[in-house]
């Protein structure tokens, strides 16, 4: 008998009709034999609905008033998959993360997990019943308030639960049957991946692939939890996210996939003056106003001793890093600061490339040969990534894809709402 | 400084519009030196909206699932208001009934207040905020489950908390600005009471009146808190009931008001075999049902030896209740079951009554002037209650009001969705 958890995102939930399906796939897999724990996101577009609502009684509403606020989704979807499953004829209880022992920081809205303590969860599986955790939340180690996990807080819960209760599989279900070579809505003959080992999906995760949150594979990987993302409309046994890259003989090492990125703007700091210090206060402003930066240029000086800065940070930060710096130009000395948002990121993942010379060559060239400019270009053990303008973005995927012979001959299977 | 808990209905909260009025008044209250506790229904629609989302995937869900389901819809609206506070200049918490220590028997849908510790409420005021607390629930003292309080749930938090914190006053904000003699949309010159006592207000809960309800009434009147029923739409001091029937002075003692109620039914098992236990039987199967009854006839048997059984019971029970007595027809040998759901119950509530004779012989006397039939009569010390023809009860309200002379002079104010 195996212990599965199981997540279902906001989108296989969207309607009572899916959630009937949802919890025919669930009856299914206890009736089978196995105990089964499921985390739901809340249903399709409460969380917008909810966020719309507040934002109409406050336009800044309190954090800790937001987390009681969103919470509410996940309580009602978990309950309302309960009642389903037990319409069709086994038994479960739901309960909220605070009820589940899923023990947080108390950042409201990006809290992390700190503990899981499942004790009322391992008592409804030890009397047969289906346990359902509400996804995305848990309470407050200090202070014993409801936090909120941030993005792809669900996915986290999921693996969290699955460590904390030694479970035999972590299936991560959603619109999309697996994690591809690529985006199949640029490359057609993007292929499915059978396995994925946890370093390279932590950076197509980093890279702009939505299929798993970082934050999430970063958990699996520290407890050796397995994950599968499979599709909840059909039965395909997905991709398997298992495994370190130290793992794979070298022979076998590959390039596993592309990843696109348009998330992303770009701020040049121009005429900063060439001396040590200058730079560091142009990140030190940025970090104070708890900005993450991702990708970093800087030219070598001119003959004035004067250089330009350049980097690359979330769009949704981008007016608030550009006001920081603005009020240092005196101070520093700098000339102008300038802001792009017009770039796009993409990269190459694969352990392969540690062991075999000319990755690097081979992809700038299949980026010339396709006409595309390289703006800034970055690398990890495992990666190659580059900013290019976001027009061209589509065709340095394919290109790369192509160059690296990544496409398979079945037709990529896309599904209604493809992406998460 | 005072210390006071108000309480916010389904339709006071409706919409972020009224959310905001509702927040401006709190804060008031706050701003004028008192500590604010306030107690919030689900807001207008969401309950119903829930309710169907469960009965569109089990049409029989669960209880325990249906209480965690329906608690959303408070934990929502709960942290909108405290959002709504914040916007305008005071600070709030938000708590579930969980978290403000309200403790509860297990009975999931029904749950009746074991105890109320709210020192995570008295921490909050303590440190200067305003604390809202979901109304309607509170968790199960020995599973631990989250359970909701029944019918007037919110009315019931809102008094035990001011029982619990020793509160200077309990208000309950809804559509109507008090208690009245008398429904106004019946009775056009119904007067508002200044004041009702205790066993008076629990007259009129029970006889139909819905400004309050009888739990919350019972469990003001143990604990002595004073509850002021007011209007969230308008600054007049509304009514206040509290105090004992017995402090009131022989002299003063009045004739209250006039209750009606057309949620019951009326069943008649005809053609009972006159010897001990036929109707206890009859009694015992309709509770062994959990099914209560309210009024009970028993005719003087005939000259066969047969009598009929005639009792009232809710309309929603009426079904289950005939099926329970039709099979025990040969068991016990009655002749058959009758019902009549087009019944209608009036009363007369006053402490007055206790002392002042002719006051059930002008009452008959005014239903027969009205040409209202009692088909069954019953009275306790300070109430007389009669089953009619649910056609005549209008005018049998109108007429027994117009009798004891309650009416007043000015034009009672009822506002949209007046009644509850």
């Amino acid at each position: 008998m195996a212990l599965i958890v199981q997540k279902y995102g906001g989108s296989s939930l969207e309607s009572a009709d899916r959630i009937k399906r949802v919890a025919e796939r669930i009856v299914a897999t206890k009736k089978a034999g196995n105990e089964v724990v499921v985390v739901c996101s809340a249903m399709g577009d409460t969380t917008d609905e909810l966020l719309d609502l507040a934002e109409q009684v406050n336009p800044v509403p309190p954090e800790r008033e937001m987390d009681m606020l969103l919470t509410a989704g996940e309580r009602i979807s978990n309950a309302l998959v309960a009642m389903a499953i037990s319409a069709q004829g086994a038994e479960a209880w739901s309960f909220t993360g605070s009820q589940a022992g899923v023990v947080t920081t108390s950042v409201h809205g990006n809290a992390r997990i700190i503990d899981v303590t499942p004790g009322r969860v391992t008592e409804a599986l030890d009397q047969g019943y289906i346990a359902l955790v509400a996804g995305f939340q848990g309470v407050a180690q200090d202070t014993k308030d409801i936090t909120t996990l941030g993005r792809g807080g669900s996915d986290t819960t999921a693996v969290a639960l699955a460590a904390a209760l030694e479970a035999d599989a972590c299936e991560i279900y959603s619109d999309v049957d697996g994690v591809y070579t690529s985006d199949p809505r640029i490359v057609p003959d993007a292929r499915r991946l059978d396995t994925v080992p946890y370093e390279e999906m932590l950076e197509l995760a980093a890279s702009g692939s939505k299929i798993l949150h970082l934050r999430s594979v970063e958990y699996a990987r520290r407890y050796g939890v397995p994950i599968r993302v499979r599709s909840s409309y059909s039965d395909k046994p997905g991709t398997t996210v298992a495994g370190s890259i130290e793992e794979i003989p070298v022979e076998q090492a590959l390039i596993t996939g592309v990843a696109h990125d348009r998330s992303e703007a770009k701020i040049t700091v121009t005429g900063v003056p060439d001396h040590a210090g200058a730079a560091g206060s142009i990140f030190r402003a940025v970090a104070d106003a708890e900005i993450d930066i991702d990708m970093v240029l800087q030219n070598v000086s001119n003959t004035q001793g004067r250089t330009d800065v350049t980097f690359t940070l979330s769009k949704a930060n981008g007016p608030s890093a550009v006001s920081e710096l603005e009020a240092l130009k005196e101070q520093i000395g700098f000339s102008a600061v300038l802001y792009d948002d017009h770039v796009g990121k993409v990269s190459l993942v694969g352990a392969g490339m540690r062991s075999h010379p000319g990755v690097t060559a081979t992809f700038c060239e299949a980026l010339a040969n396709a006409g595309v400019n390289i703006e800034i270009i970055n690398t990890s053990e495992i990666r190659i990534s580059v900013l290019i303008r976001d027009e061209q973005v589509d065709d340095a995927v394919r290109a790369i894809h192509e160059a690296f012979e990544l496409g398979g001959d079945d037709e990529a299977v896309v599904y209604a709402g493809s992406g998460r």
